[in-house]
Parts: structure tokens; sequence; C-alpha cells
């Protein structure tokens, strides 16, 4: 007798599916049986639903505050709404406030963290300076779990850094057994393009992606494999937009870099026209949309397994934020809502379109992020001792996205009238019910946090093994 | 309450290891729980064992007359003997006998088996001619359960066909669905060598592998592989065992042929010096031992995904038969025993030693050869809905190699005398025990035909698809 | 004061072009200078004439011999017909009859041929058998002169060797510092397909290309291939005919071996479809006219420098040779005649039409390949030292092919009724007119023999250099 | 009866050598000819010597103003120690001075050179600003006469420009059919180590190779060769130093970049350990020298061709001149002299040593750079046609470097002490004599500009062609 059965699904892990059940005792999955063949307190009917093992988003911003701006999610909001989209566990980043070290924006960021998430969270480190502090604290960072160190290339003067200090966050991170994460694009080319556009008096969100064209992305990313050729450093190159990216990617697998990518639903599924709509600027993200080739690249490299993991970027602006200084792009917050979404589109535009398997799905959404961050087996996976996060989603749904009716903070989404096939429809995270047939139904404390640490996956990594 | 419980063991499948319960119901796996969590009618202890799925011998000859010779085994034998060494499916194949046809030889050797296994079994269909009856034929075999199909580059005027007749072969194995096996020598590179030795009047089994060089094999390999990317067939090349094929395997790949690989455990830890015993007879096989080179390349390739599956290529000739025309190496019948003993050897060397992982072992004994004959997930994996085929394996166990204690009808192992780390306890076939601590247990009768089929693997055949 | 000077051509080089004259004494070249700038004792105006250095024609059968046909060329007809087709240097086979050693074909031949040609002539070695008497006079040969040795896949019981047999070849050749010279294409696909087709009752020259798929050229090539690389033997793959190659080649080329294609006009400038006219067999040639698209593959590979020259391969049959059989494909003789168009229809397909450069066209058709064959700079160039063979060539000039108005001693061309641009004016060997105005005004005793040896060439190798 | 006659040399083209004799009338060679075979009034007798197409230099600095110091070599000073050196064709820079622009620091060099040289000279623009004037001027640059435009990505707030900019200026160079040099180091990776250095008190020159580690050059080629890639300019990589350089160059290759490499003498025969000693900071340079490992990588380059040509990179500071800021490295001058003993060096260290044939040195010191600037086959080769400029090098005299006894403006030479077999003897620039016997007998005036133009050269470009 488990306390919690769900009984009668599509079990999907990230190698095949199958009909089942899966007991769940003590928050674990205690048992994986065939359909209708265990017995439970609790018994949850998952007939004619797939059961998806949670989701695991590893790039979620939480109340966000850069310039003059903040998002408007809490935890309590970003993990609620993670838990309607079947996300079990996010991972936010510890960005440094002004002058703050990172160990202290990570301590800070547990404080806001603990006690306020329906599901459960990890924390990214960050490195925005790379001076003898910093360094020296990032030793201490990965022990105490945030095992994965983001860096910027851009956001002059508030994020980035150049190559000189990712080089020595590299080094760091490497001999203490991390992994760093990277925001690729060049600021010089996009500076530049800013300016000429500026003295041209193009200032509006119409210009977006012509400021950050795909070579100013692909330039930073040839530069970080070399630095991470020559570190040694595992790393994740965030939110990768452009097709020609492929060519990094695929020059960084023959040279046996442990090197990986992640893409997000937008990137997958919209592409730059939108910023000649008059309300463009809901648009706006970096990198920016692109055109249809890149977005079919970007499907290529899912398939050969050039990009590991699909996250959302989650920013949680709301339109009259993204529409305060749409005259000037360079002022409008850049980022887009969509923790709630990415399950539902990636799965509409992917698995219901026939380009994805479903056990890839698991490993784009939920198995290869774990794995990377070390929360594997525990996370990413349907099996016995794992944690009992199961969504159970309801392939043949069929829904219009309104981002007014999300239970995410943003007021719109950037799908906002995209009909979506495919919906989770209750989410357990440790064996408890946080949403049962979409509405919310788990306490805001159930969440706890969940060291990182550097794993090895030396089939993610091409071959390479963490020495 | 299960008809069995495989209690407390640590569970190994494909993808990970993790300390379990395995619950048996109806012969298949109806549960998997945390340790100790399930309660059956019959419980296995498995407190400090390993479990493995059932490994699975796509490479076992069975009751082989070939000339002068018959192998020793019946297939009561040769299954006695794979049970005990932890393998619950073996796959021999139907060589037609001079003038039958395939489908005939196919249909007389179910005739032989059934009813007379202690585990189960597929078979190789055999094509030994290429005329318009055999071609004609394949398309049924195929539909019959013999998905595969053997064809041999050597053994002129018996088994050997032409590169013009395995053209037709593999178009036909395409067409129907399946997957080809080849043997790929150069006949003429090697009748060339014999010849001119024999004027040399050396003749005898210490020749043998100069009469078949290293090139004789890739010679013969990229023709092969020239034939699988003109007609499209899934192929796997058998018992690999030159180190310079890995620039065939690697051009295949890059090429995205879905050409696969075996090699055998004698290849792994065997040399030629061993010709150079005054019993050297003993180890004539073809492909023959060849030098720590390439034994140590094929190390790299099971490493590098090269070569997918490690079967035993199991001839069960014994000591005298070796011996007969021992001075006429052409007359020495080829072949090893070795389904006893694969998974020991192979675990031994390759577990022990930290060269493969568990999971790696899993995937090279059972899972991968499972997934290219269609017979994954029921067999190949520990999982719901998966055959109940497990191993109980000790890997602390020391023993040492002795063919005269082993259970298959040769008198003599290629290992004798090795001491080897690790050893299979208990084989359950469907959830009968078949052996039991090291004795057979099982009855003659309980093994049952598994007809094979052409599945699809991309991620084994370098991204290719089966249209 | 030079014996002759060509005055006021465009001189084209392998490397470059430039107006001049060539002042010729004593046969050689003695001096480049500027137009107009020589004076000679005979002037030969070039005034608006390409001045080309003499071409090599490595692939031409002379009184070839086969069964029941011989080609009609003496050595008089074939380097008469060279001559006027701006060719100075022709290199035969040297095939040994039955029962004969390739020293004494290398004799005969060169008895033949001495005294008996209009321009130079070097002879290849051929290995039609490889026992110890054949492998024991390749040293020999090499030394004498004949240091490219030929070898068949092809044409068993005359002229093919195996696998075992070639790799004995190549060894030898290697040891005694030559090159091997391969026909490749698999006899054991081509037999069964010929078989086949006849079983139906197909049989005629309409089938030809149906009998030797691309598929039997590239098998086999890849094969060679293997042995190159274990024996580390020089080779040239002789006319290679199929777009597939190009896969072989390239895999060579990144493998490092020295290994070089040939291939020749027909192949350049004629397709399959012509089996189908009622004369087809007059375009019956090993291996035979392939699609469009392999002839645009074979342009492409001339670019890439896969393909390093192009030669003839000429065989002087006349029509009704061909005819006489035309009903039994295997019987009708195989070659075309070549050795006069050549040069023309290379020019006006590759030059006029822009896909070759002048220099590029020398390369092709003379400077390769004389390197290849140890000839350059004596041969290949328009070089102060070199011998003074040089072609005055019209490139505006517009003329239709006919093949009974030509010096060959067939009746007929394969490029019959071709219109062209580009021709052969005249032709001087060694500072002597051989050919004026198009006219035939050599001695027959003018050529000499031009021993060959194994030249180190490691552009053409790519980067392979010669032990 | 030629005006000048080069007597009895082994004359080394960029394709092969021979013995013989060159024509000059008015100043152009007017012939080639067989061994003492040409007369004229003037003959210079070559017996014993080795006659080079005079070397061109494409990387010379002349007068370099930069901050503080500024180099002691006029351009009379310069040209006559490049006479010494053999080289007859220096490129230096057109750097504009602050608030300049390129094309005013074009005409500003003209007058400084025109008159002023003993040799011939071109003059490379230089953009270090991207504004709109800049990037207007560069199609009149570049039709002007200077084809090659020089960026820097170092020596912020003077020279370099940011990717950004570094686009602009290869789009723009692109379109103008031009090509693009560039100085490629991280600035950022560089300034980032100088200031931790700084904090450290490590400020003298001996950190300076640690200041500027091997990543610093290539993480900045990867982002050029991205840019190249997208803007499709071809571009010449000046000075690369760092062994890992191979990569970047070899993925240019592949991908078929219009990308070509440029090293040094110094970086061939020096390392990083004379930084160490007491007057190490003679040896500073940018890139600095580097270890063995990288030192026999460019050696391997230059083998493979993937570096093209050897240039001095010649800065003539002094030793007191170096030695004023000894203690503060970002202080030092940076540069080292070399334009007078390049020739030598590579010589003695590379084809003296075997490493390199005569042919090949040619292409590396005179023709391949020649063939990048549009300067081919007037300079370059020796060839009919070609300026008749020539070197007379007496391949086995043996000398020992002393930078007192060398021309050049600086009282030092980094090679001071080498011994070094080989030296150019006399020096002919169009036909005149400019240094005989190691004495300068050429007119200060001789010299004259030589426009450069962005040529196309496929066989050096990857096989890219200019559009």
């Amino acid at each position: 007798m488990y306390d919690t059965v769900v009984r009668n699904g599509t079990v999907v892990t990230p190698e095949r599916a199958f009909e089942g059940d899966v007991g769940v005792r003590d928050g674990a999955i205690a048992a994986v049986g065939a359909p209708r063949s265990l017995s439970g307190e609790t018994v949850v009917d998952a007939t004619g639903l797939t059961v998806f093992p949670g989701f695991v988003d590893s790039h979620v911003h939480v109340n966000l505050s850069l310039g003059e701006f903040t998002t408007n999610d809490s935890f309590a909001d970003a993990t609620a709404a993670a838990a309607r989209g079947g996300t079990t566990t996010i991972v936010p980043f510890a960005i440094p406030d002004e002058g703050e070290s990172p160990l202290a924006a990570f301590e800070r960021r547990r404080e806001e963290a603990d006690g306020s998430a329906y599901v459960d969270y990890g924390l990214h480190g960050c490195a925005t300076r790379a001076d003898d502090r910093t360094l020296a604290e990032l030793p201490d960072l990965i022990d105490r779990g945030a095992a994965s160190v983001k860096v910027f290339t851009v956001y002059r003067d508030r994020l980035m850094l150049t190559h000189g200090e990712i080089r020595d966050v590299l080094e760091a991170v490497a001999a203490g057994g991390g992994l760093c994460l990277v925001h690729a694009e060049d600021e010089a080319i996009i500076a530049h393009l800013i300016e000429r556009l500026r003295r041209r008096g193009e200032t509006d969100y119409s210009v977006h992606a012509a400021t950050r064209p795909a070579v100013s992305e692909t330039t930073a990313m040839w530069a970080v494999a070399d630095l991470v050729e020559e570190t040694g450093c595992p790393t994740l190159l965030v939110h990768v937009s452009a097709g020609r990216a492929g060519t990094v990617l695929e020059s960084a697998r023959d040279r046996r870099l442990p090197l990986l990518a992640e893409t997000c639903p937008h990137y997958l599924a919209l592409t730059e026209e939108l910023y000649d709509r008059s309300d463009g600027e809901k648009y706006v993200c970096s990198p920016p949309l692109r055109d249809g080739t890149s977005r079919d690249a970007l499907w290529s490299m899912l398939e050969d397994g050039l990009v590991q993991t699909v996250n959302s970027d989650h920013c949680g602006y709301d339109a009259a934020q993204k529409r305060r200084h749409r005259d000037d792009v360079t002022r409008v917050p850049n980022g887009l809502p969509g923790v709630e979404t990415r399950s539902a589109v990636l799965y509409s535009e992917g698995v219901a379109t026939g380009r994805l398997s479903p056990t890839a799905f698991v490993r784009l959404t939920s198995t290869n992020v774990a794995r990377m961050l070390g929360l594997y087996p525990r996370k990413g996976t349907v099996a016995v001792g794992a944690d009992a996060d199961l969504v159970l989603f309801d392939p043949d749904a069929e829904w219009t996205v309104d981002g007014s009716a999300l239970r995410q903070a943003s007021d719109y989404s950037p799908f906002d009238g995209r009909e979506v096939r495919g919906r989770p429809v209750t989410t357990l995270v440790r064996g408890r019910p946080v949403v049962e047939g979409g509405d919310l139904v788990g306490a805001p404390d159930h969440g706890t946090f969940l060291p990182t640490s550097g794993a090895d996956a030396p089939d993610l990594f091409s071959g390479w093994h963490r020495p």
C-alpha cells in the first residue's frame, strides 16, 4: 500500500514509454508497476494521460531587478506558474546586486526563496565581477550548492565580464568541479549597431533584431568555446538562437569540448517578423527572435543532439513595462514570460507534429538539464528512488494560450492566441499534488532547495570526462 | 503480492543502477520497487548482488555442421550453458544445408529448438546462395521472425556469397525491413596467403593469424560499407577483431550509414601469441586472435560507441576435434566455445578494471543487440512490462575458468586458467529460475521462440532512420 | 640564335600564362623570352595561338590483343594520332601474353615501339599474375623504366588479380619505389549482373551500363584504398567514372593516402543514354558511360583536386569490330578511340566553357601525370631545360569531330558529330615538328623511350611523402 | 644581347629549381635561358649561387610612431636593410595619426616614401576608426592601391577596433574587392592579466609572455574567422605565433573560408625563455615569443599549408629604447627588427635543415604574399615579363648575426650571435643592382610605388573564389 499511486498512465521516461502505475511513498517513487497493479491510499487516475517526470527549468528569472524595472514574479508566483506548466524544479539565478558578492547574493536568494516556493528549486551562482574576492568565493559557492555559475558577455557595467575575466571564472569553476553557464553575445557588435541606428534616429523596438544579428551571437560563442578548450571547464551556452550557431556546436563536438547548449521555446516557435507588429515590444528579448531559417536550424540541432535542453528563459515583465520605453529599444526590459507555457508549446510544436519523440521531449525538458546540474536521477526521470515529481499530461487537449489566464505574474504571453495541443493537468512534487486539474492546490512552502553539483555526463559532453 | 520478488539487489538497467526490488507476475516484470518494499510468494534475496537484465547473445552456433565436424552442443546444451552464463536469450543461425533453402533451414531449426531450450531463443536466417528462390524467400523469412539475415564473404563453395550476391541480399533485406549480419573477411587474400604458406610447407595451426591479416578483414568491411551505403540496408558486422577496423567504422559513422559492429570476448582478452603454444590449435577461430594493439583498439571502439555489442560467437568444438588436423590449419574446425563465459570475462576485463561502467556493460551484453533485433524492450532491460529475465550476479566472486567444469558441450575453454572477477549466480527466464546458485534447475522446454524484427534505433545507427 | 623559336604565342605553363617566345636548341627549351625577342634559324609564328607543353597521355592501348580482337593501331598509328592531338608522350601498357612474364612483355613492347613512334613513349608494366616469378621481376621492371605497374581487379582468367595478389604487387612496387595503376571494378558484382541478365535473355550492348553499376566501381575502390593504406604503395586509380567515387577519394585524402585518380574525356562529355542508340555498341567501354549526375560530379572532382589527370584510355577498335557481337555485350570489345581527340574535347568542354583555367588544363593533360611518372620537369611544362615538346593550339577554332577524318586507326570516334572549340595545330617533339598545320610531318622513328620512375609529389599525394 | 644577364645560377621559382641564365631588358625579365646561353652588356656571374625571385616582405614598420617612441628607420633605411636581406619589395603601413583619415595617411606616407626608397614598396591602408568617413574612404583607398587594409583587435584608444567596427571594415573591404589584414589578440584578456600582475607588482619585461597567453591570440582568431565567414572578406591573420592557432586555421580551411595566415622568423626560431634573460626586453614583441611546442607547431603549419607566408614584422627600435621602460612591460615599445635577417634566418632554419624545399621557401618569402596582394606575377617569381627582381644567394655561407653590423637603423638583432647558413649576396631591383657582394650600391630613389589589388587565388584561399 503506497501513499499515492498514479494509476494506469502512459509513463514516459528518458528512454521509453510504457503503460503502468507509479507508487509513491514518503515523497519518492517507491515502485513502478504494471497498469492497475499498485494500490495506494490515494489514487490518481492517469487513464488516457501521459505521465512525465516533473519538468526542470534551469533558466527562470525570479524577481529580477535590473535598472529601472523589476520582474513581477515572486518565488511564490514563479513556482506556482511553473507547477501549472508541469515544472517541478526551477533554477533561478543569484545575481549579485551592485557591490554584492556572489555568495552573499546566493544567501540572500536562499532566504528569499526558502519557504516561498510551490516547487523545488536550485540556484545558479552568478559572477558579475572577476575580482579576487569573487574568484575566492567560487569554490565555496559551488560547495554550498550553486555549482553552476552564470556569466554574461554582454550588459556592460552591470553584468558583463570580459574574456579575461570569464577565463578566470572558467578556471575557478573547473577547479571547483562546477559548470559554467554563458550568455554569449558580442557586446561590441551590438553597441556599435545600436549607436549607428541611434545616429539615424532608428531607436524603437522594431530595430531590436537588427541590433543583435546572428553573428553577434556566434562570434561570442566561438571565443567562449576556445576558452572552454583552454580551461577544460564544462559550459552550457544558454538561449542559443541563431542557425549559424550550429557550426560552432559542431566544431565543439568534433573537438570533444565539454560544451553544451540550450535553446528556448520562443526561438523554436516565433520569428522576428513579430517586431514589425504594433505591439512588437512585447517580444523584445536577447538574443532576439530570429528568422525562419534559424528557427528550423534549431529544430535540426535538437535532433542532432547539438542542443541538449530547452528552457524558458522566463522573465516576468508585464505589457506596460515593455511598453514604457518602446521608443528606445535599449530601455525596453529584456525577456519574455514562459515558465508556465514551456512544456505545452514544446510538446505542441515538437511532439504533436512528430518532430520529437516523447522520450526526446523528456530529455529536453527534464533529464538532460537535471544531469548537467547533478540533480539526476533524483530529478529527471521516473524511476524507483527518484523524487516523486510527476506530471499528468493530457496529450490531446487543445487550447489557446491566453496570458491573462495564466498564473504567472505577467499579464501577457508571447504565445497569446496560439493554438496548442497538449497540456499539463496535474503536477506532483515529491508525491504531493501542487496542481490538480489545472488548479493550484499546493502549499507555497512545499518547495525545497536543491544543491546542484558538477555532474559527469560524458554522453552529453561529446565523450568528455570530468577529470 | 507478486509471484516472485528479487529483493534488495543493485539493479542495473541500460541507463542507471539503483538499489531495489523487482516484482514478477506471470513471467513479466510487474513492478520495480524500493529495496525490500515488494512482497512475493517466492522471494529471491539479491542482497549484495547485482541484478542485470538477462543477457542476450546473438552470436551462438548450435549443432553447427560444416564439413567434417559438427559442434557438440544441442539446443539443450547451448541454452543450459547460456543460462549458467546469465544469458537468457540466444540467437543461433539457421544455416541451410547443401541444397536447402533459407526458409526450410529456418523451419528445420525451429523444430530442432522448440521444446529443447532452457532459455528463450531467436534464429538468424542465413543466405548462402542468392538465387531467385532464395531472394524470393527472404521477405517470408523476415516475416516469420528471422528478420536478421546472415551472409558470409568467406568460406567459398559452402557459405560465401560474392559482392554481387550480397548486394542482392542487402536489397531484399532492406526492402523486407530486416537487418543483415555480415561475416566480413576477404576470401581472396586469405586463400592467397594459405596457398603461399602451403607452398612453403607451413600449414599447421601456428600460421593461422598470418593467413588472415587485419587487412583481410578491413578490405571486406570497406566493400560491405559501400554496399550498405548503396542499398540502405541496416547491417551488423559480426566479430570485428582488427584495430584498423576503427577507420572503417568511423568513416561509416561520418557518412551516417546504418552500419553496426560486434566484437567478442576473445578478441578483447586474448592475443595471437596463443598460436605459438603447443596446444595453439584450440584458439583457432576466424577472424583470428590479433595483437595487443588491435585488442586495445577494440576497447576504445567500445568506449567510443563504434562497436555496439559483444557476443560470444560460441562454437562448441572440443579439444580433440580441434586437435585432429592441427597440422593443416585449413582443416582445423573454426571457432571457440564461449556462451557460458561471455558475461564473466567481459565483466572481469571491463567492469572490474574500470574500463566499462555497469550500465555500459548492460548495453553491450544485452540492450543494444536486443534493440537491433527488435526484441527490446521485451528483452534488454529491467522495466515494468519486460520479460522477467534477470541475472543475479556476484560482482566480487573470484574464480578461475575451467572449461571441464562448465555446462557447455566442449571440454575446454579458451579462457582456461584465467582468473576472473564476477560471476552469474542465479538466472531467471520469464520469472522462472533456470539456474540457482550456479546449478541448472530449469526445464529444457522452458525456452520459447522469439521472432526478431527490424527495429528502428537511430541512436545506434548514427542517426539513420529506417525509412 | 636558337635552332627554332616559337614566337609570340600565349605560353601556358602549369602555373601561369604569358605572352612570349620559346627558344629551342638541341631539342630542349633553351630559353623563354619576351614576345618577339628571340631569334632562331627556324621561326614558328604562334601569334594568336596558345603554346602548351606537349600533352602526356598515360592511358593509351596500342595494338592491344585480348581474345578475339586486336586494336588497329600500331605504335606508328597511335603516336601519329597522338601527335595530331597535341600529345607528345604516350605511355602504353606492356600487358603480358598468356604465359609471358612482365619483363618479357616489357622487352617485347620496347622492340615493337622502338623506331616506330612519331612521339616519345614510356611503357607501363603490367602484372597479370602474382606468382613468385612475377613478384621477383618487379624490381627489375621498375629499374628498367616501367616504374608504373598496372593491375586489374576485373577480366578474370586473363588480366584479373585478386586482392591477395594485388596486395603482393603493391608491396613489391612500394618496395621498388614505383607506382601502381589500378583498374578498379568489382568482378563479382559484374559477373552476377551479367548472369542475371543472361537468364532473362537481355544480352545485347544496351544493357552494358546496367551490368557495371557505379557501386561495382566504388566497392573495388574502397578495397584498393585499404590495401594502399596498408602497403603504403602510391597508386593511381585509372578511368574513374562514377560520381560516388568522390566519397572514396575524399576519404583517401582525409586519411592522407597516396591515392591518385584519373578520368577520361568520355566520362566528362558523354552519358549512358548513348547505349540506347541503335549503334550504341560503339560506346561500350569499361567502366561504362554513366549518368549526368556522375558526369557533373567528375567535373567537381577535377576542380577539387580529387581527380588529378585526364587521359584518353584510347582503344582503337573500329566500328565493325564493335558491331560484330553487339547482341552479346560480353563479347563486344571494350574501349573507345580517343588519343587524338582528348585535348580538344577537354579544352572545349572545360576551358571554353570556363570550367577550367588554361593552367588547370595543362596540369590535367600534361603536368600532373608527368609528375606521377617521374617525367617532370623534362615533360609537363614549358621551362628552360625541359624537352621542347610544344603544342600550338588554336583556342578559337571551331570544328566538328569526324572519326573518319582522323589519323587514328579506328574508323569512328565516340565524339562524332560533336562541335568542338579549340584545336591543336602544330606539334613539336623535342624541337622537331611532327605535325604542322594539322598535317603529319614527323618521322616514325623520331620518338624515343622514356623510362618512368616513382616520383615524390607530396602536393599531389595528399601530403604523403615517399619514404 | 640583354642589358644584364644573371648567368649560370640555380634559379628557384615557386615551382622548381633549374640551372640557367636570366636575361634582363628594360628592368624586366626578358628571357630565361639555359646555363651560359644568354649574353648581356652586363653579366652577373651566379655560378655556385642560388637565384631567387626578390623577396617580398609585407609586414614592415617604417618610421612607426606610437606614443612615446618612434622607430628609427626612414624609408631609405628600411629599404636599404631590406635590399641587403634580398627583399626587393616591402609593404609598410599607412597608419593614420590621431584624427587623420586612412586616405590622408596613405597620401602622407606616399609622399614620405616616394623618392626615398632603395627597393619597391606598397602600402597597406589602415583603419583605426570605423566611422562613416573612414568607411566611405575605403573604396577609394583600395582603388588608389592600398587594397590591403589592416585592423587591430588590440591597442585600445589608439589602434583597436571592436568586433562591430571590424565587421564594418570587412564588409567595406569585401565590397571594394580588397583584403583585410588583422592583428588578432584579445585586448580584454591581456588587459586583465596586466592588471592582475600590476596588482602583484610584477610589471617588468619578464612577464611579457604571461600577459599575452596563446589563448588571447586564438580567442580573437576564432571571432575574426566568424566575421570573415559572415562578410566573405578575404583576410590575412598577421604574425600568428601560437600553436593552438592550428585548430582555428584547420577549421577555417574545412569551412572553406578565405582566411590566410602569416608568421614571422622570430616565432619560428626563438622562444619565450629569452624573456628570462637580463636583456629580455629586447625580445618584447606582440604576440610574444612562445614555447617550443608552439614553435614546432608553426613549422608544421607551414608544411601543411595552414600558414602561407613568413614576413618580418620589422620594428626598428634600438636597444636603448627597449631598455628605457624595462620595468614596465606595458611601456616597452613592441616589436623587433628583422627585415634584413628574415630570408637568411628562414633559409637557415628551414631549407638548410631540410624542413623546407627551396621552392617552398620562395613561396613563403615571396610568391604567396605577392599573390595575396595582386603583385604576382610582376613580383614573386622568376619568369619572362616579371620585374627583374633577383637575389643571388649563397646557400653555403656561414655567418653569425651581429645587429650592429647590419644596415638597419636598430643597433641590435634578436638573432644576435646566432649562427646562420645562407646569405643574400647581390640584389637586383628591376634589373639594377641595389646590393652587390653585400654592399649597398643602389640609389635611394630607385624604388617605386606598387599599387596592390585584391587578387583571386583560390588555391591559397581553401578553394574560395572572389565573387
